[in-house]
């Protein structure tokens, strides 16, 4: 069961710490969406960042399959619909002022990014430029009909 | 040197990365901001969320602290500014659509959260309702003057 309380303020946090045993991030923002960092369990790499409404927090939660709010379609975007690379929730975090949560995740597929590869994070910037620092597991044009 | 071009969309990616060497974060949404994510060099914890404008982006890229932009203080946080918990960028990255970067930090002090603990997500979410999973590194009373 999800609290339908409001987010505590990152001040509130101690005191809610010692009466409640829920929480709900805080869509109290402007666009009602928090941050959504997704990790694989097993070996941390950070894998996406994406955004939750209280919808998809409340499908994740209930379901342990991550769902996003994706912004740009203006939709829930329940991960890995089209691809097939869902993401088995196996830990929830949230942070200490309640506008990030952290998914720990087994990554269907091995590819989080659209793009291909493991992760969204495959270019590091260094003083020698970009460097692609990944290896595609997959052709986006092989598994997104929408190319 | 950061290149001044506009950051690509997720669908210039390709092209970009064949003909450039250098990229931007995506400082084109309506805020300015792009967000960041902290995560340990050593141990791979994620450690904090937060965002950065350009400014942020180019100190953190130029002088490998970890610099962000307060939405809350409308300011730069050079973060550790106050409590002395610096981060030491060991390598940054940046997402297929360039709206979110990445760093791998050594947090120094062992703790990124105000509140005290390692990381800022030290509350995970079970089916048996909130649990602190960490120990704190510093009582915050200790560590900031303002409380």
């Amino acid at each position: 069961m999800l609290a339908t309380r409001p987010a505590p303020s990152a001040h509130q946090v101690d005191n809610v710490m010692s009466d409640a045993t829920t929480i709900t991030p805080a869509f109290s923002g402007p666009d009602g969406l928090v941050t959504a960092v997704a990790q694989d369990a097993a070996t941390g790499q950070v894998l996406m960042v994406a955004h939750m409404n209280r919808e998809a927090w409340e499908e994740t939660v209930a379901t342990n399959r991550a769902v996003y709010f994706s912004r740009a379609r203006k939709r829930l975007w329940r991960k890995g619909e089209e691809s097939g690379n869902v993401q088995h929730v196996r830990a929830i975090f949230v942070d200490c002022d309640a506008d990030t949560v952290l998914l720990k995740v087994d990554q269907v597929g091995g590819a989080a990014c659209h793009e291909g590869y493991p992760s969204c994070f495959f270019r590091q910037v260094t003083p020698e430029g970009v460097q692609v620092v990944a290896e595609r597991v997959f052709d986006p044009k092989d598994v997104y009909k929408k190319e």
